[in-house]
């Protein structure tokens, strides 16, 4: 076997689904976006980044607002350097092998297996908390079995690697789950059973109020905001009210953390020799501000032309969405030869 | 408005599934294809109908049962004579919008819909009466959730009517609950609702045991059987033990019922009289082979040759499939703004 062959097989495949129901922030940037685009210049690996639309529509039902994130994510990602000639990168919406084969593995999903998705239990849980008479009161289907279509999503393109947080591990095992039962059932190896990549150390950023930043709590600090707008954010991050001159804890500071995001080490060291001597929060807001600023600003300014470009975006997701198909329909074909739907000779 | 139009307004739009697990049998014939191949050439109407085979997955694991199933379906509907310029004739699997309109509709339906779906209350009541820890036991995700995917075979055409009995209402009702909410939560009127066209006096043909003719009793009559073999099950039908010359009852006579669905109202006068007359078993079992097998042979002989030329049904079948898809997709690309998907420019 040669060198070559065996570095092949070793290839790993990496795929990431970003829902489309906001806009990148800051938090998004460091914990996901950035390490992402890393891993994707990794040649030991192949990545598959795509939108996760349909996901979308599970908890989101306004479409400008899906639509609207879908663009900004798309462009994000491009602005901040995805090489799509290496990875591919697409809508999950643009291949409709993905509801099909939704449809094979929902016919050999137990329905036990969704009763005990965490999602599900805890929706139900808050239902019996409020007493009401109805533990599946406003859940939709799409909640209930969503984890079929992440199971469709892995399985299509036989990824072996999802990085994922401890949160979503139980996903990965019932892509696993479904997966071997169709295999058992269709007598194929049809498909590679996934692998959570868990994520211990994903960085997470605080937001305006110090709590996580997520959309949800409204905390957020947009990505890509113009310059005036990052630094009137950033100048709204909540301090203790020490006055500049007394010595401050880096420990549980929101400006501190973001600083070490964004920082490399003689940076970090730096900064916490300053807060020992007492920076004032403004001239530490400014200096948080200049760090952010100087690494975002070329894909901010990238991105604007991109948002301004739309024509072009929609090219490199329409080709991402080809080679992604390239790789779901043989193996969607070979599928439905194996559930019986061949063609008739 | 002229008259044209008028009628094209008023033309209704009928669909049928017809799920592939089995081989279609004279009580198939009687009570489905028959009545069904006839409305097709009803001007009034515009007939759709779909070789379910999506369904299929949910009952049936055995591929090679589904396709034969599948081609079993296509050939007898053509021997048969359905007209495929004036019906659309498609395989549901070879139309990919319905697995994406299926998609779309789970994220509206409330869980609670499916809760209350007969059949699945049904496969629970079976679990309780063994007292069976998991009440979900045995239950897919197909068996839970198909009443969506028959929402998106009717929806995706634009059905008016569908034609089913009694037990089927249900799922109507909740394709016309799953459209209401999508035209109410997407604002505009993308799905008509659509009506069950209920068959009151759908034919039911006993089988050889007596019982109602059904594959799941193992007791059918094979619609297209060689002659002889035909001739063979007719005669095993079972009877009472009245010799030739005792009067006997038409009521509940197996052979009486089958000669009922064959015959012209003189045809069925003059048997009457004959019963009273007394009749024997082996001289009525000859008349009624007598009596399908005339009506049958053409068709069969139709049908053997249809069998031996898969390559041409696959043909018509992909055609329908393009016809379908006609339809399908002008519509999924108007759901598919509506949510949030359209093309970013």
């Amino acid at each position: 076997m040669d060198t070559t062959t065996t570095q092949s097989a070793e290839k790993r495949r990496v795929l990431t689904g970003i829902t489309t129901t906001g806009t990148p922030h800051l938090g998004n940037y460091v914990g996901a976006i950035r390490p992402a685009i890393e891993a994707s210049r990794d040649a030991n690996n192949e990545s598959f980044y795509f939108l996760a639309d349909l996901h979308a529509l599970i908890k989101c039902h306004e479409p400008q607002r899906v639509q609207e994130s879908r663009r900004e994510i798309a462009a994000t990602w491009l602005a901040l350097g995805l090489d799509t000639d290496n990875a591919v990168f697409y809508r999950q919406s643009d291949v409709p092998e993905i509801t099909e084969l939704t449809w094979l593995l929902t016919c050999v999903c137990a329905k036990g297996l969704m009763n005990r998705a965490h999602a599900y239990k805890a929706a139900v849980q808050e239902n019996e908390a409020d007493s009401s008479a109805d533990p599946d009161k406003g859940i939709t289907m799409g909640l209930f079995s969503y984890p079929i279509l992440m199971a469709a999503d892995i399985l299509m393109f036989n990824a072996t690697d999802v990085p994922v947080g401890r949160d979503q591990i139980q996903h990965i095992e019932m892509a696993r789950d479904v997966a071997q039962r169709f295999n058992h059932i269709y007598q194929g190896q049809f498909f590679k059973l996934p692998e959570a990549r868990i994520e211990e150390s994903v960085a997470v950023l605080n937001g305006l109020d110090g709590r996580k930043m997520s959309k949800s709590y409204n905390n957020t600090i947009p990505l890509f905001e113009p310059e005036k707008k990052l630094l009137k954010l950033i100048r709204k991050i909540k301090t203790n009210s020490l006055e500049p001159g007394e010595p401050k804890e880096t420990e549980g500071c929101t400006l501190f953390q973001i600083w070490q995001a964004f920082a490399d080490e003689g940076q970090v060291a730096d900064m916490r020799l300053r807060y020992e001597n007492g920076i004032g929060w403004g001239e530490m807001k400014n200096e948080l501000f200049e760090l952010v600023n100087s690494q975002i600003q070329a894909p901010r300014a990238r991105y604007v032309e991109l948002m301004n470009d739309m024509g072009y975006v929609e090219e490199v997701m329409k080709k991402g969405a080809e080679k992604a198909r390239d790789h779901a329909s043989p193996l969607m074909a070979q599928l439905r030869k194996a559930v019986g739907f061949g063609a008739f000779v």
